[in-house]
């Protein structure tokens, strides 16, 4: 009991990245959130002292929390003699699109894990990260959680099967969050439970296009696969001005640019930092033009995953 | 006009390889059809002098012959001061799920093309084959075409987009034709034009699977994504004794085992050679207690494609 707390760092992360819906994500170097984990003595037990940057939007009530219901799914699973306390420091916004309630579910199982005699391999931390995650989505999926996890551009095949990619060097990701706020379980709602055949065809064909071209660090082959036929078209509504953001991204060189999960936040990628600093100026200005303000984060794709400080 | 006859191996292909319904294919060793070709003086013509292995099957008029077609597609295009005299030798059966069309398709036009001065790439030749496919197939697809041109695993993205995975070397394909004959137009017409998304989630989180498998030589992300949820159980039917027969194919090795293009030849993929034999006596043994005569076929992939003599 005599240990310090620890700071652990999980990052936000773009899921579905246009054809891949609910299986794709990669994660971000900036933004992400925080927590500070200390011990406690009382085994099995989680208490949420202080949570920080979420304008009260967040329950301090540990089973209703990620972060606690991550950390709480975790110290049972490892029979802990020990509980512990968390603060919990949002530094992204809530229900963006960017996988907020993953990175505070992610921060929560990486610092318990920390406090292991004998921690479990990062990768094994993702059943408790899930477990976290839906107390607010609601479903077990693996996208955001996976790469907040684990970190790189991240196939999830399914929720225990997960493949990491380190993408080109030089890819840069920017994302938009315009302050508008959608409700990831009504952006779901919108979505039509059929599929032609033909979109199946072709938005597969992109996706193993999209799959490959990161694997082998082919641009030409992403900027010509980052297509989404199926999901974006549904959404779109949603985000004013999209398309009007998405030509803007598209015009100033981006490789591809859609909706950053369930949005509202875009993304875009880009294979070079002058072109992401360009792309971010002008998705800004076009949201403008819609009366909508909007923040733009720009960095290259998080290799490592959550971060112990 | 003093170039001696040539002669082009091309080889038979299994397309969609489960979850990659008409974007995946791979090339086999054996079997496959060889063309003999000898220039004549007529610009731009060409002739079918000599068909055999086809009980005939197919058609002299080369308008209506996928070798004929793709021939005449190459010739035109190139503006060719010579004609051609084809020799269509089709050493597998035709109507069997092997891309037989596709074979004589691209051999023709590899034989074409070996008669000009400057001769095009191998992957340049892609449209002229389709064209000839087109032929028999009524729709231009590339995922038998591609592999006979280039060989190895190829994801066709789109007809003009196709990427080659060469895969892990001990990687045997079984393939077992049934002595059935299905049209691929009456194949088609059984599929539903609709896919829940739900399925169509998991079909291309498999598809992301086994494109990684291949391309990383993992097997056991092979085995569990070598699986087709959409395709394979509207078209089962049209086999009798489908599912024994691919019960058989697993329970004796296989990473896994679906129908081979339209049908109604079945595959299975096997991690070396002694797995292959074994698991392609089982499949036949099965077909046999359906009292269907089945022949099997065990090849590596194809890494070259056709192949000139």
């Amino acid at each position: 009991m005599t240990k310090p707390g620890i700071k652990v760092f999980a990052p936000a992360t773009v899921a579905n990245l246009g054809c891949g819906f609910d299986i794709l994500g990669l994660a971000l170097n900036q933004p992400g959130d925080e927590i500070i984990a200390r011990m406690t003595e009382n085994a099995g037990q989680v208490i949420i002292s202080k949570i920080t940057g979420a304008k009260g939007q967040l329950p301090y009530e540990p089973t209703k929390n990620t972060a606690g219901m991550a950390a709480l799914a975790f110290l049972k699973n490892q029979r802990a003699d020990f509980g512990l306390d968390l603060e919990i420091h949002k530094k992204m916004p809530i229900g963006s699109g960017l996988g907020s309630s993953s990175a505070s579910a992610v921060a929560a199982v990486v610092a318990a894990n920390a406090f292991l005699k004998h921690p479990l391999h990062r990768r094994d931390l993702l059943p408790f990260a899930i477990a976290g995650e839906k107390v607010a989505s609601g479903s077990a999926h693996a996208d955001n959680v996976a790469p907040a996890l684990i970190g790189g551009i991240v196939l999830a095949r399914d929720v225990d099967d997960i493949h990491r990619i380190i993408p080109p060097k030089s890819l840069y990701v920017v994302v938009i969050y315009p302050e508008l706020q959608i409700l990831t379980s009504e952006a779901r709602a919108l979505l039509s439970n059929q599929v032609s055949l033909g979109a199946h065809i072709q938005q597969s064909a992109n996706l193993g296009g999209l799959l490959l071209g990161f694997e082998r660090s082919d641009f030409g082959l992403i900027k010509r696969s980052l297509k989404d036929i199926i999901i974006e078209p549904q959404r779109a509504d949603m985000i004013p001005g999209f398309y009007d953001v998405k030509d803007a991204a598209l015009v100033n060189g981006a490789l591809g640019c859609s909706i950053s999960g369930a949005g509202p936040s875009l993304f875009a990628l880009c294979d070079n930092s002058f072109i992401a600093n360009n792309v971010a100026e002008a998705m800004v200005k076009a949201f403008a033009k819609h009366k909508i303000e909007a923040k733009p984060y720009i960095s290259e794709v998080n290799k490592e995953g959550a971060k112990i400080y």
